[in-house]
């Protein structure tokens, strides 16, 4: 057994059919070869859905609108990241010299692909049965301790609740400037409260971006969060 | 058996263990009661997870990246409210008065939510082999007649690879006007190819849209296509 089947056995309950499955989900594309983004692209579908079908499970009364909040803050690139360091993966992923140099294996991208890919290779090896098992144990202790609601919206949405909850207009917001070149342009929005005297500005790389980080200053200002 | 019983049996080939299933997958939020958006939820992770899966196994030669658009131009609302269509779901849809009223059952949205929460209805009541057959009868023309990688690529890379290929510059991209108020604003971008005389202009409801419109166009100029 390789050293690597020891690692997963140990650490996610489970012992490979076919260890090329595992060799494959920790190969990065840069070390050439059989890589593994194919098996994170399945991977990445099996989690959601597994993610998914526990969270409407475990929480008969939860909205679709909360159960989606969940499953973001569950399955994106942070968390899956998160979750391989405290597995040790980056030990075992197999990366090209550019990479390997650059200190790739600490990367959040590529922790998180191979993680996903990780799950695809115990799908194809085990099936469902198999990857939920190492899914639910992977989020255990995660899905027992879920973010309440309130903690989940964005600040746009937590700032236009408050002020409605105040009887008071919902906020106004207006792009300052936009400067930079194409793919590197930042925009500058400024969030205004009708009858109040405050007025926060954000940016960021979208406009989209930049009101949340506006409406985050303004919940600051009149919550004193 | 009910009437949407029937209809389902006979275009889906699925007969629901517990119709009530059925019925909640087939009723609106504007309906009250109990409607149909947890069903919406769970039924879109298992369509997603159904599709990759399927995708994956029919092409084992099928890069990551081609397999992600794949199964975004399968799995999107369009193609559901296609899928809705076919099957006439929108006569068994039940909506609000103000819904009904607006023609709220031609809607592409709710077609393709309702269409989603079927699919996590039979999910709950038949498990996964139910829901996989249903998805796979859904999807069998479409699964069958994949679009070709090049028709799957959105306009900007589909122009940048073809000026590659001709040793051109890339485009260059630059915002003209942005118009219209808070959420209703339109982004005018401006498409130039450094060397040649072209200039095309594109509109949308997002920098990102204006940019795929205008990069159209000048695919459109560039390649009389």
């Amino acid at each position: 057994m390789t050293d690597a089947c020891r690692w997963c056995e140990r650490k996610l309950g489970y012992r490979f059919c076919d260890p090329e499955y595992l060799e494959r989900a920790l190969t990065h594309r840069s070390a050439g070869g059989q890589h593994n983004e194919r098996l994170e692209f399945l991977g990445d579908a099996v989690l959601g859905f597994a993610i998914a079908e526990a969270l409407h499970r475990s929480l008969p009364e939860a909205d679709e609108g909360h159960l989606s909040r969940l499953r973001a803050a569950l399955v994106n690139r942070e968390t899956l990241a998160e979750l391989a360091q405290e597995l040790d993966l980056s030990r075992h992923i197999r990366l090209g010299p550019g990479e390997l140099k650059s200190g790739g294996c600490r990367r959040s991208s590529i922790l998180s692909d191979a993680l996903e890919a990780l799950i695809g290779a115990v799908y194809l090896d085990g099936d469902l049965p198999a990857a939920r098992m190492v899914i639910m144990s992977l989020y255990d202790v995660r899905l027992q301790d879920l973010p309440p609601p309130e903690a989940l919206k964005d600040p746009k949405t937590r700032l236009q609740e408050l002020l409605q909850g105040r009887g008071l207009p919902v906020p106004v917001y207006s792009i300052e400037e936009i400067s930079g070149e194409k793919h590197q342009q930042r925009f500058s929005v400024a969030c205004d409260v009708p009858g109040l005297e405050n007025r926060t500005v954000g940016a960021g790389s979208s406009r989209r971006r930049a009101e949340q980080v506006a409406a985050d200053r303004m919940l600051a200002e009149i919550d004193g969060v």
